[in-house]
């Protein structure tokens, strides 16, 4: 079997083994339905319940509590339009910014459709949110900033902090999306200050189907979906008791040895950016390196097109992504690089790769190694089509 | 260990060994997200087609889609909530019927909260929507009628066909809730003649965390979650692979000898309750016997209360609902029995026994001794304490 050279941990993460191994023994052994009343009912909410007290202490949070969710594109429309239909009579305005998430960006056009306000603050050339750009975009009637963690397409961190301490200070709720920077970095919701923060377990080697929204106690939503009221009433819908059990486990899993784990994944993918910036002519490196996830780094390469890099390079069983998994279908100039000045033809000259923990040194060798020869085959084809045309042939 | 007799297969069933295999093997093997580009995600696409086609064959479903939820309550949301929105500008008027699942009678109150009417149809003492109900309800603003294909508390079937044909007559789309229907009843969508139609992997021996709405071709509808764009603008949020491989895997179990299926559990089902109706003074039945699903029996015990029955039969290692595993936590009157005209201290007695592939012949007889006899003794505790207040005692 061909090892795959799996760099886009960012799409998605493998499932850890010890995840499977939990999630399929909750399958077999935890089937009753929490909501019951009976104690295998029972038995199933204790699990339910001990995974949110795991998971609330692993993102630092004494208080507040933890929403289930189907994904971090429903935690992040929970957190963003339930906190709007709950608190519209405060105000109708909300800021973002131009490099969120879709699952953040269309809830608040959906939001706009409905009578609200958004305002998209701009990145600097770094990819970075500048904190007097919120600061000059507060309102009367702005009711909640959401600006996520971690970008997921170039990897540069948010200043958080900062921008949540602007937001407090006007009386402004705040939420993150940090469905890029589970697993990637220590998250504290306590010292970051957030009122609410998306999760989504498929990204720090859990599965898919399972999202959680952190909200701080005080904060009002109203749900988006709604029946039997599961959830504090805020996520109707039988919970899913083996994918919560996964979560868990993953986010355990993904944070245990979290130094080694992520100087030697900073160590791989520092390598491999040191040696494409040497040995590929003309490539440049996307976002600031100063506030970045260890596993991410994005790159414009003049002359071969993202998409048909990612198909190249699969024939070598090197797995990437041109922007992210979302958006790379639609052929669309990556939103994010393009809020950072790049033009569409260098945003779509753009690769991601991103590494994680199944990763080897000979993964990063033969990326090494494979990398730049097929940018050198791409632009010679595209060299010797230009010439063809020069020369009036096909 | 102590065996289970588990007699709550509407609340959940426990999950298939086959689909529990499956989904491990999946989660092992097809991790890439379906979103991307390169062929690991093309694999993992066509694993989630493959499966969409599946399901739609074994649903009757020659055209239209499905579309992949989290839920068979968001199925529900979705189906109503974004047929509502999307087409408001046709009329603002929904019919749907008193005995629905939460996931629906919620969605439709949310609707009422911004502008919607809806008119509840009321039930006869068999637990049916009478097609004349419905006929008298449709107004010129009709433009959705929902009515559940099987009720979750007493299994009765309800008369799609003809409750479709009228609403059709009058060019009004139609939705239903075959959340109990599926595994239990062969369903075709286009013999049925519905636009839409919720499922949820959970109740035919599946995966929770994963329902499907189908949707006939020609019918729009808005999406409630906004993000990426995934399963064609309707639902965003990542595929949930092994989910939806264990959807497949579980609705072709549930409907593999069928018939032999149903009538092994339909003669468990009719035993016992025959028994019960002998056994047990003053019991009845809840709900028309001659539509109605194979696996469920509901009862009015007088007497005794169906939250205390609940705790008491676990104590013999009998599992049983009292109401549906959402309402019976609040300790509310069931809706559905109250709809059917029982008092409230009737529906209070009420207790519901449903069977499903994994009871035995042991079951059966151990139900038919234990819970006559736990009657028994509740009415006397009763009694006692009766007694003892008469008497001026504790």
């Amino acid at each position: 079997m061909v090892e795959h050279i799996y760099m886009d941990y960012n799409s998605t993460t493998p499932i850890a083994p010890v995840v499977i191994e939990k999630m399929a023994d909750a399958m077999k052994k935890i089937y009753a339905n929490p909501s019951g009343l009976h104690h295998l009912s029972r038995d199933a909410m204790d699990v339910v319940n001990s995974s949110r007290e795991k998971i609330m202490n692993m993102l630092g949070a004494g208080e507040g509590r933890i929403v289930y969710t189907g994904s971090g594109t429903e935690s992040d429309n929970l957190g963003i339009i339930g906190f709007a239909r709950s608190n519209k009579n405060k105000g109708r305005h909300i800021i973002t910014s131009s490099i969120e998430h879709p699952g953040v960006l269309n809830a608040c056009k959906y939001l706009e459709s409905t009578g609200f306000d958004v305002t998209y603050l701009p990145v600097n050339s770094n990819g970075e949110v500048e904190p007097e750009a919120l600061e000059n975009s507060i309102r009367k009637d702005t009711i909640l900033v959401s600006v996520m963690y971690a970008n997921n397409e170039t990897g540069v961190i948010q200043p958080i902090k900062e921008l949540v301490e602007i937001s407090h200070r006007k009386g402004i709720e705040f939420h993150t999306d940090a469905v890029q920077a589970a697993g990637k970095l220590r998250i504290d919701v306590k010292n970051l200050g957030v009122d609410m923060l998306s999760i989504s377990a498929h990204k720090f080697y859990g599965p898919k189907g399972v999202g959680a929204l952190y909200i701080r106690d005080g904060i009002n939503l109203d749900p988006i979906i709604y029946g039997g009221g599961h959830e504090f009433g805020l996520r109707s819908g039988t919970l899913n008791v083996p994918g919560i059990v996964g979560m868990e486990t993953a986010l355990d899993y993904s944070m245990k040895n979290f130094d080694d784990g992520a100087l030697r994944i900073r160590t791989y993918r520092d390598e491999l950016e040191r040696h494409f910036l040497e040995s590929i002519k003309g490539l440049t490196l996307n976002g600031g390196v100063k506030n970045r996830v260890f596993n991410t780094f994005n790159v414009t390469i003049p002359g071969v097109k993202g998409g048909e890099m990612v198909v190249m390079l699969e024939l070598y069983n090197i797995f990437v992504s041109s922007g992210s998994a979302c958006s790379s279908k639609k052929k669309k100039p990556s939103h994010v690089l393009i809020s950072m000045g790049l033009t569409e033809k260098e945003s779509n000259s753009s690769l991601r790769f991103s590494l994680g923990k199944f990763n080897t040194h000979d993964d990063v060798e033969k990326a090494k190694q494979l990398v730049p020869y097929v940018v050198e085959r791409v632009r010679n084809t595209h060299a010797r089509d230009c010439n063809k045309v020069a020369k009036g042939g096909a």
